[in-house]
This record gives C-alpha cells, sequence and structure tokens, in this order.
C-alpha cells in the first residue's frame, strides 16, 4: 500500500514535469462563452486527450456541436467505480487591462501561479490528474475503477454534456462522484461541499430609437434607454434587499435548523473586508453573509452597457441600452421557472415607448447532497489525514448546473471538493493558485482514492 | 454686384472640385475626446489652413497644449466686420459596428453623404469656405472685413479657446458673430438660432471591490456597484420626469409669454416618431418637447458601463462601475454650481460600503440673443431671398460652451446658423449630410455676408 509519504516523494521529484506540463495546459486560451475560440478549445481538448492516454487512460472524444468531451476510463476490475469531473474551458478575460501579466502566460509570483483557469478549473483537473500518475506509479494498478467526465463548457452552461449524459448512462454509471471544481474556506482546513446554488441569465436589451441621437438636440424628448434601464434594474430589490419579482420565493424552504447545525456557516468579515476591500454588507436583512450566498436565492446584474463608455465624454443617448442579469437558485426553484419569471417582470415594467427584448441563456437547479454519507465520512477522513486539521461542511454559493444531471444518469453518491480559495480572482482578472494547494490537492485526491479503496473492501 | 445667380453659377461650375476638396476634409479623423487622435486632430488643422489661405485669408495657427486653433482674416477695409466661428473636430464614432460605410470614408447615397463630421461641423465649415470662394471670384473684394475662427476642440469642451479667448481680444474683435454650427427643423424652412443650452458633464465611478468577484461565491455577500449605479441614477429624476437634485432648478426662470410667441414651438409628434421609430415622451410633464428641449434642463445618462458586456454571459460582480452623466442648462444657470449639485447629491446618496468619485469634465452656460437687433432682420431677409420661403426662430437644445464667452470677448451681436436636420445623425453612426442642403448653405452665407454689406452702407 502507498503512503501519503511516498506519494509527497513521487510529487517532489516529479515536480518540474507536472509543472511545465500545468502551464502548457493553462497556455491554451480555452474561452467557452466566445465561439471566437472554438479552435482554441479544441486544441486543449486534444492536448488534454494526451496527457490522459500517457497516464493510462482509455481516452473517448465526444464530439459536439460545441466544445468536444473528453471521457477517460482506467478499469481496475475492482467492484466500485468513482466518477470524476473537472473542466477544461475557462471565463473571458476582459478586462484585460487589470491583468498584471498575461491571461494565458503563466506567471509565478510568491508561490503563486497567476493565469486564467490557474484555480477554475485547469488547476484542479491538472493535480487530479497528477494524483492518478503518482497513484499508478507506485501501485501499478488503482484500488477502484475510476472515470472522468472533462468537459469544455462548463463557464458557459454545459449546454452539449446535458445534451448527451442520458445517452451516456452507461459509460458513465459509478458509485461514487466527487466533481473536483469547488474550494474551501482557508488553506489549512479540508472542506467539502454538500452543494451548489443553481442559476438562470439573461441578456436584457431595451432599444429607444433606431439610432444614437445627439443628448442636446433630443434631451428632453425621447425616454433615454439608458434612464428606462436604470430604472428597470434598480426596481428589481426592495430597500431590504430582497428581490421584488412577483413569485421569486415561493419555492424557497425556511432555512432549517439541522442545515445551520451540519454547516459551517461562520464567516470572518474582517478577513472579508481585508482581502477584498469591501464589506459583506450586500445581502438580504436578516440573513448572515454565508446564509445570503448559500442557502438564498440571489439577484446580480453582472453587466451593463449603453451609450459612450471611454475616455473624454459623448453627449448621446444611445439607442439600445443592455444588462446581464443572473438568479443564483436554491434546492426546490426551479431555473426555467425563475428566468421566465424574472423575464416577464423586465417585459411587463419597462417604460412605455421603450422596446424589451430578454434573451434567456442556458442554467440548471440547485443541487444538494447528505452530509453523512459513505463516501462524505471517506472523504473527510482522507481530508483531515493529508491536512491534519478537522474537515468543514460547507456549500458553494456557485452553480455547476450539470452536476444534478451527472448525479441523476449515473446513479453515484455525489460531492464537491476542490483547492480553491475566495481570493484566487475566479472569473476575475490575475486569477492565481497556490503551488502549495496544488501538492496538498494532488495529496488530496490520491488520499481520496486510496480511502474509497479500502472502503470498498470493507464492504 | 453679385447676385444669386452668378454663385450658383460659380457652385455648379466648380462643384466637382469643391466636394472633392470636402470629402478630403472629411477623410480627416479629428476626434478631439480621444487624445489617441491628437496627431490627425493637428493634420486636418494643417490642410485646413491651406485651404484658407488659398481662399485669401491670412490664417494665424495659434498653438495650444490641445488642438490648434485656426485664426483667418480677410480685411477688406471696410466699417464693419464679421466674425465666423465653426469647428473641425468631430465626435467619436463608436459603436462602429453599426455604420454602414466606414465613417472617415465619405461615401454619396441618395444624394446624402455620409461620413463622422459630414454635418457637424466639417460641412457647415465647408461650405461656408466655398461661399467665400464664390464671392471673391465675383467681387474681387469683400463688403464687409471677415474673421474666422476656426477651433478643434468643440466636441471636447473647447477647453483651449477658452483659455485664450481673453488674450486675443483684439484679434476677433467684431461687430457680428455668426456661430455656424446650428440646423434648421425642416430642409425648405430657413432658420435662426437664437440660443443654445449651456452643458455640464461628468464621469461617476463607484469602487465595491478591489477586484472583479465571482457572482456565486461573492453573490449575497458584497454590495454589487453595477446594482448601486442603477439604484444611485435611478433616484435623479421622479415620475414625472423632473430632477431630484435639490437647487437644481432654483435659478431656471418661467417660461415667458413673449418667449411663447418670439419662437417656433410646433412640434411634429408623427415626424419625430417617423424619424426615429421613438416616442417624443421623454420630458418633464407639463411642457411640451420642444419646450423640454430648448427652455428647461435636461439631466442625461449619456453612458453606462460595468461588468460583461460581450457575447454570452460571464458571472461576474465587477469592481467598479460607471456612468457618464450631462446636464443641458438653460439661461441664468451656472453650469459649475450646478456640476458641483449634481457631484455632490451622486457622493452623499451612494450606497455605504461603496466609493464613488465623480470626474467633471468642462463645461459652459447657456446662451441667448435677442430675435430683433439688425443682425436678426438682415440675416432674416438674406435667407428668405434663399429659401424663398419666411424664417423661423429657434433654439438649439445642443450646447456650444465656447458661444458666450466669444460674444464677450469679441463685442460681437451674436446668432447661429446651420443647415443641420435633426435626423442627420449627429454624433451617432451614420452621420450624414445632404448636398441640397450643402449648396444652399453656401448660397445662403453668400448672401448674408451681401446683406451685411448693404446693412453698413446704409447705417
Amino acid at each position: 500500500m502507498s503512503s501519503l509519504h511516498q506519494l509527497k516523494e513521487y510529487y517532489l521529484k516529479n515536480k518540474d514535469k507536472i509543472l511545465s506540463d500545468y502551464f502548457d495546459f493553462l497556455r491554451f486560451p480555452s474561452i467557452s462563452a466566445d465561439p471566437a475560440y472554438a479552435s482554441h478549445t479544441n486544441a486543449t481538448a486534444n492536448w488534454l486527450k494526451g496527457a490522459l492516454e500517457r497516464a493510462g487512460f482509455l481516452v473517448q472524444k465526444w464530439e459536439t456541436e460545441g466544445a468536444p468531451i473528453l471521457f477517460g476510463e482506467i478499469n481496475s476490475k475492482k467492484d466500485k467505480t468513482l466518477l470524476l469531473y473537472t473542466h477544461y474551458d475557462v471565463q473571458p478575460v476582459d478586462p484585460l487591462d487589470l491583468w498584471l501579466s498575461p491571461p494565458f502566460e503563466p506567471t509565478l509570483r510568491h508561490g503563486e501561479v497567476y493565469a486564467r483557469g490557474a484555480s477554475d478549473d485547469k488547476g484542479e483537473t491538472f493535480y487530479t490528474l497528477s494524483a492518478i500518475n503518482g497513484l499508478l506509479h507506485h501501485l501499478k494498478t488503482l484500488p477502484i475503477n475510476i472515470k472522468w467526465i472533462i468537459e469544455g463548457e462548463e463557464e458557459s452552461g454545459s449546454t452539449q454534456l446535458s445534451k448527451i449524459l442520458k445517452s451516456k448512462e452507461k459509460e458513465i454509471a459509478a458509485d461514487y462522484l466527487i466533481v473536483i471544481d469547488s474550494g474551501l474556506l482557508t488553506k489549512d482546513r479540508p472542506a467539502i461541499s454538500f452543494g451548489v446554488r443553481g442559476i438562470c441569465s439573461m441578456t436584457l436589451t431595451l432599444t429607444g430609437s433606431n439610432s444614437d441621437l445627439h443628448s442636446g438636440s433630443h434631451g428632453g424628448i425621447v425616454y433615454n434607454p439608458n434612464r428606462a434601464l436604470v430604472e428597470l434594474l434598480a426596481s428589481l430589490h426592495d430597500t431590504s434587499g430582497r428581490v421584488t419579482i412577483d413569485g421569486f420565493y415561493d419555492d424557497v424552504k425556511d432555512i432549517s435548523d439541522d442545515e445551520k447545525r451540519e454547516l459551517f456557516l461562520d464567516f470572518d468579515d474582517a478577513a472579508f473586508e481585508k482581502s477584498f476591500l469591501a464589506k459583506a454588507n450586500g445581502g438580504e436583512k436578516g440573513y448572515s453573509p454565508s446564509e445570503s450566498a448559500w442557502l438564498r436565492p440571489t439577484l446580480e446584474i453582472n453587466g451593463l452597457s449603453g451609450g459612450y463608455s471611454g475616455k473624454g465624454f459623448k453627449t448621446v443617448i444611445p439607442a439600445t441600452a443592455c444588462a446581464k442579469i443572473s438568479c443564483r437558485l436554491v434546492p426546490n426553484q426551479d431555473a426555467d421557472k425563475i428566468a421566465q419569471l424574472v423575464k416577464n417582470h423586465l417585459l411587463s415594467h419597462v417604460k412605455e415607448g421603450i422596446r424589451a427584448s430578454v434573451e434567456i441563456h442556458s442554467g440548471g437547479n440547485a443541487f444538494r447532497s447528505p452530509v453523512h454519507s459513505p463516501l462524505a465520512t471517506t472523504m473527510r477522513s482522507a481530508l483531515e489525514e493529508v491536512f491534519q486539521a478537522p474537515c468543514q461542511n460547507i456549500l458553494m454559493g456557485g452553480s455547476i448546473p450539470i452536476i444534478s444531471q451527472l448525479a441523476n444518469h449515473s446513479h453515484a453518491e455525489t460531492l464537491l471538493f476542490g483547492m480553491g480559495l475566495p481570493d484566487d480572482n475566479v472569473h476575475a482578472p490575475n486569477e492565481h493558485f497556490g503551488l502549495d494547494r496544488f501538492e496538498r490537492g494532488y495529496l488530496s485526491i490520491a488520499n481520496i482514492v486510496l480511502y474509497l479503496g479500502k472502503l470498498a473492501k470493507n464492504i
């Protein structure tokens, strides 16, 4: 039996090669939101397929109308199967001028790798691959069968994977599913995520005139779409931070005492303010920051645009003004239903004379797992050995819309793990990931596989 | 004495050359708002200086910290002097993708020249120059001394001209000043503008955190600057369209019956809606569209930006959100005072925890002239002869901040004229100017000079 010590030795001996490959992986601009990057996304998949095959995986490349999906398998002829899920696509990189080093040229500063995807989710993907390599080096064979889905559209709604999952039920069937796209609250405490929020998102476009107009000649004549937009959006929250859309909370269950006891809901306001120079005062009145981010639905304006925003000034009344809006949802809320509620509210509350259109993007429902399953108990033990610290039960405020479908179609017990930290700047300029966490992630996945092997034997 | 007939003959004979030069003028991207275009602005001034000199002007190029200012003079040794004012700079061109032909490649479609500046103010500048050429061709000497200021920063607040005007009082001294940067209500009716609104403008920046944040992890924790922005901006108007900022209307005088009688205040709602596919419902309750645009102050949001506005979706809470805001002002309002009022309101009404900053751009006060001055009466007669239609007394909703300083320092009776139309798309994509109006502008300026010569003789 391989030990943590041997695994660490393997890592240190092969560190240069591992990190060099990780950096190569980061150099691919695999932005899934923008169709202009489709060839890069495909190249990333091909490169990654090679890396998986060299590790010993039998890899299928599932071609789709969008980014290809990789499905790897190492069949160790054991009774139990662990399914892993990660993604190789990344978020867009703008505003580009705020990056201290180019987003696709990984740069090491003070032990942190700076690059788009360094953390989410290429970092998580690559220490996982390294863990499999480490285990196979010492054990020759794995103590559990491993399957691995690595998709290329997680950051834009997993549209293609969602379409084909039902037809792949046989391939992905598993006992356990670990979605490795989550994080820790602090570096030195292990954490397992037991759920994610759902999401629905949309683009709202308001149109006034058929062309931009001079704000002197026409200011005071037409209704400015920028004004219509801010008035419409400002009405979406009341002064207590509650969303004002009729029916938005209808399916939300009250937070139970059990949930409060089981979850690590402490929130360090001072640490948050120090990290982000921002107060944690954005939530609903009556809920703590963790409750607001994990257990309550929210509505955010993710983008605003209308008129001139460059240097200097331009006295224009724009023809159109746009907003990107998303809602995070909790269990029992239906993403399609909420998207329609928000859309109908927007269309019916716009100023007379302004034409409104809403394009709904793909979304997904929230997902929640029990905290006392065999998988959860085993993972906690494995992680506590690596971290030498007690494990925290947490939730993710973010969304992985595909997760409930993955759980359904694989019939596996499902949990989330990851080494991300709240200040990794994922989805933001200067995303980064610590090499110390990369190493600990490597050990964590390897040890989880070892513990799941023992669990399977003892059943 | 030259007649309108002879002038028209000269125009038709030289039309190809005139329009070829006008197109060359339009090819210069003389955008004053963006410092990146400084070399183009300077090249435009040099080209124009040559054209003025060839016409017979003695030209000074006043170098400044910004765009150079041209001052041309034809001293005919007459008792009276007419000062002209136009500008060679243009507005920015974005959104570029809405232009049907490139903004700096003038293109003729159905008798209209499409280019940035085709109307505002290169079109007005160039038919004026052609009128001087036509008059000199027939008369050899002008019936009145002519001075001409052509500046390069009108679209960004005339900062440099404003600084030097006091020191140039001797050079620019004149009896009459015509600012040729105005327009008509309809093509076939001459109009004289007796005033412009003032303007103040500013850029508002709201900052939440020190970096963009993931809207899942942090949605419900931080106060989204986009939300703070729409809430702050939405509170600037009440439901009757009145600006809610304390003191905004303090110095505004009621509209007098005299004003209503003297001005052409009719507004054709149906024609407006047909032109712009927009309702004229943006003004204050209780005021007609023309009253709102000419006689009442307004506040407009000229630009909104915050977060992701590209294709697809990005689940971000931006670190900052910005707005460009401008107010149009009426006589007796002070632009600096109003700018401070708006700034103070914005800074004191922002959500706790959000940092706000306001950068005030250059502005200027409103200007108004009497409708029964000798200049006004003479111009009306000259224009009615050209158009064979009665002249309308109008105002401009737009602003030419430099105009009151020009009037003060030149000590001249001041009016505005121009051949622009409300649907020329000035400051917007697909700006255009009709060749029929170019020719009529040429005749109008020439005839005004002839009539002012006669007026001077009769004194």
